[in-house]
């Protein structure tokens, strides 16, 4: 048996879900709001809502943003010709906080698998090559984990990309074997980026 | 620089403050959340919002409760002689869900400190007196943390109990030397409970 109202263990069973959470983090959490309920809750539940209402995918890039065409889409100063291609929005915003890259993004949304039957359709890729060549870009930065599903997915836009005048590019070292992006310190990664090399 | 909307900025802080969470983890959780925002999110909002205006303290023991008294204070069916006298809530649930203890609980909210200037008043134990008096209790379990702290606050409430005939007993072995309740499984808390030694 669980103490407890019917809504503060439904409130629980769904913080438990998610990630980076389980049953005893939730437990906490909520036992924290209640007790300091005064601001925080209210103002959580508001931020909940209001994100969920204006969150959608930009419709070029696929960052999140609160309009079609997301800010760094349409901000005039940064460079057309790079392109930086990552696996998810964590990863954009690892690379925004670094501030090292003042070009554009294209988010695909996860990795090639074959065991999860994840072809380039359900990834953006199709939508990628249609900016690469509709846009004229110069340089396309393939900035994608350094696993195995990662480097498949890089070394697939690549020969995608292989009859096109396109220079492709890849992280240099910095980003450890088996490293995922969103792990590693802002420093890492703009260096990672500065020294990035020809694939 | 960071991406996304100040609104996700502001509910990634919310978050980051949250216990066991920080500002990776709460960028994971957002993004899961607009991810799946059908649901998800607006039952999130709902359920934060419901909590927050139900949920208070227990007048009685301090249990959270979305009434004046909780349901475990009025059950009929449960023993009014036992008291069993807890730090914090999450321990009240850690022992509900281990089900061995059947009688009434009482919530310190914290435990003694010098240090952090926190006396009994500050901790509920002059209603507990109370409540060990006026119902005429027969038994009071203390089960604190095995911690400096928690022994201390269980070494003064055994005194304050010292000229009335209630028996005082603690959790027997399986509570390991510096450990907290709430981390233990409900197995060995209800073993602990069932093996109680007199103080
Ligand atoms: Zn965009
Ligand atoms: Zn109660």
């Amino acid at each position: 048996m669980e103490a407890g109202s019917d809504d503060i263990q439904a409130l629980i069973g769904l913080l438990a879900r998610l990630p980076g959470l389980g049953p005893r983090s939730a437990r906490r959490i909520v036992l924290q709001l209640i007790r300091k309920r005064g601001g925080q809750m209210a103002q959580l539940a508001t931020l909940i809502e209001r994100v969920a209402m204006n969150s959608r995918e930009c419709l070029s890039c696929g960052n999140i943003t609160d309009r079609d065409i997301c800010a760094i889409c349409t901000d005039p100063a940064r460079a057309n010709g790079e392109i930086c291609v990552v696996q998810d929005v964590a990863d954009l915003w690892a690379l925004e906080r670094g501030g090292a890259f003042r070009g554009r993004y294209h988010v695909l949304g996860g990795t090639l698998s074959a065991l999860d039957e994840i072809g380039p359709e359900d990834l953006r890729i199709p939508e990628l090559i249609d900016r690469i060549t509709r846009d004229s870009m110069t340089e396309v930065i393939l900035a994608l984990n350094a696993t195995v599903e990662g480097q498949t997915t890089a070394h697939y836009i690549a020969d995608a990309l292989d009859q096109t005048a396109v220079t492709i590019t890849g992280l240099a070292q910095g980003v450890p074997i088996g490293g995922e992006l969103d792990y590693l310190d802002d420093g890492t990664i703009s260096a990672a980026l500065r020294a990035r090399r020809r694939i």
